[in-house]
């Protein structure tokens, strides 16, 4: 290894999108010693209070971006909705922009990610292109089917089951892709890391638990309650299809397990993911300090769990909208093992990520109890109902 | 327990200091939601960019400490060196100040702090009062001897050992008081938290494990290698000794083991301390957490190790002065377990706290092992060699 020296700050770290990733991912750079310049379109942004600088502006703005990657060593995202076209401009004249924007680009186009995954050999449910809104086209992929927008979907959005021609309606008339609507006996999540030596590592297998009823993310469990070989074959195709990327990073990789045994590949993000905010109580290295390991050359940390976890998303209440008040939290710290997230979003609205609790116990049913109780008394509303 | 409902922010919190300890303190306090207010001289200082706001003032200011805790819900602070009697004012009407200055005036004040702890039935080494530079006081006192500044001792500082009447040129010219010298097996520390409600809650306890050539703290190994009697003993010494200056916070109470297997204390510490840094990685609720919890009303966190645990800190190597360079950064990264912390400090000096590192590793010989390690590896330099 070659004895690089480095000097105060460590690099300066430039992060597109200054929401709750760009804020986590922030503070673990701060600890360290790195210089962060976040850009968001809010100067009161989650990250701005965290970070050394901030660049007001929107995502497409190509002169602002231009003007943080000029100013940072290397530069990232926490969102995939920004303008890949500059970024390529400035990415081919040399600058530092990890994971790389033609990574991007790819995983932008969730059909195109498919294609690249498929063709690589990787499990994907079946899938094609729309080529027309005729439901003859729909008939024959056969139903049910999900059609999903190529671009610009966002947790759910962009996202329609149609179970059978009667729900014809429900089409989206937009460039998309059907996929085979999968059987799924669980959904897993795997947070995978690649440096720029090619150094990968993964995290262990996460379980998402659905809530049904309204369709949102209840909670994630890890290690997931899956069979040994379900597990490693999980890592395994993670790992792949990081590596099909060949970029530099970390990635939340979401998985199916279908209910007869196979594990298909769902879809990619190419940043640290809702599913991996456990690591930062639970395992060794956190995702985002692997994130800021992998990107600026650094040796990859380990990825071990140092107990089981219980992740839950705190949403803004059904119902309320404005300043944030939160219920019932000296209760939900007075349970052993949570630690308790929130953002700093100067506004909350139903179903808005307002912060997170990890819940870490060496017996995992009773983490799973401890956060389905912490779920019930902890609360985000805001002083006046609405609707 | 009463159904109070927090706002966004959680609180304001002001700290009086904005180094290392303010810096971690204020990241969690991030974390949570809170907002933070740090007073430091240097607006460079290492809180300043992972705080909301930054009042540059001296800790004697009184106008600039009152407005830092006008503007806090709650105040706490990070050093010892501060103006207590301006913070005894405001906290006399009715401002939130925690520890209370009153507790900080008898910690301040060595004498009269070993004063509080030996009326109250704790074990601590015979003392005196300098009432005399004469040589026949320290003689009827009884050498070998420690000489301690009664005010403004820090990081060794204002202590002198006397071994007989021929060190008699050592001796301090100042008020202080003597104390017997301990023929110290190990020495221990324990971080000892309790809240409004008079809640106490103790960690693992830590040995601080010297290097006796250079006079410095060489590493800090937790859990401490003793019985578990010493360690039953050690922490409900720690925590009797916290009860016993009744306040609110989290404390660093450092303890003697004896050659003859008796605890006493050292000193106490009304803050999150160097011998707690290892909570951030190693146990369930960090130190910080655990301070901000106790001052702001919130049930204490567990205290639970996740894993055995080994601390470092990283000093400015002698004979560099001037803008930090880190060499071995990499190779230190590499080994399993490192997690590495980089305060931000502008310049580095000898023996100067420029960070520091904890490894975590299931078995605490190899955690000491890659602890002497990176000791050996990671240097903090600078461009220029002095002297």
């Amino acid at each position: 290894m070659d004895k690089k020296v480095f000097g105060y700050p460590l690099k300066k770290i430039g992060i597109i999108g200054g929401g709750q990733l760009g804020k986590m991912l922030s503070q673990k750079a701060k600890q360290m010693g790195f210089y962060v310049i976040s850009l968001d379109p809010s100067a009161e942004c989650p990250a701005a209070s965290v970070s050394d600088e901030i660049i007001v502006s929107d995502f497409y703005n190509p002169e602002k971006l231009k003007e943080l990657v000029k100013k940072s060593d290397v530069t990232t995202y926490e969102i995939e909705h920004i303008n890949t076209a500059a970024l390529k401009e400035l990415y081919n004249k040399g600058y530092n922009i990890l994971p790389s924007p033609y990574c991007l680009e790819i995983i932008q186009d969730k059909l195109r990610q498919k294609q690249v995954l498929k063709e690589a050999g990787l499990p994907v449910p079946k899938f094609e292109k729309v080529e027309s809104f005729d439901i003859s086209f729909f008939e024959s992929f056969g139903f049910p089917l999900v059609q999903k927008a190529t671009k610009g979907g966002y947790d759910g959005r962009g996202v329609v089951v149609i179970k059978d021609s009667r729900s014809m309606d429900k089409i989206l008339k937009t460039e998309s892709y059907v996929e085979k609507f999968v059987d799924v006996e669980k959904e897993l999540a795997v947070i995978v890391a690649r440096n720029q030596k090619g150094d990968v590592v993964s995290y262990p297998v996460v379980e998402m638990v659905f809530d049904e009823a309204a369709n949102i993310l209840d909670m994630l469990i890890v290690p997931a309650r899956v069979e040994k070989d379900i597990e490693d074959e999980a890592k395994k195709i993670a790992i792949k299809a990081v590596e099909t990327l060949q970029s530099v990073g970390v990635f939340g990789v979401e998985l199916f397990l279908t209910k007869d045994r196979k594990i298909l590949i769902n879809e990619i993000a190419p940043r640290p993911h809702n599913s991996g905010h456990y690591t930062i109580e639970a395992c060794i290295t956190s995702q985002f300090e692997q994130h800021l390991r992998a990107i600026c050359g650094l040796p990859l940390g380990s990825t071990k769990l140092l107990s089981p976890a219980v992740m839950i998303n705190l949403l803004g209440e059904e119902g309320y909208r404005g300043t944030p008040l939160i219920e019932g939290l000296e209760e939900a710290l007075s349970i052993e093992g949570v630690s308790f997230h929130f953002y700093g979003k100067k506004l909350t609205a139903p179903f808005r990520k307002m912060g997170h609790v990890t819940v870490v116990d060496n017996d995992q049913e009773r983490a799973i109890e401890k956060a389905r109780k912490v779920k019930e008394i902890l609360k985000i509303k805001s002083e006046v109902k609405i609707g």
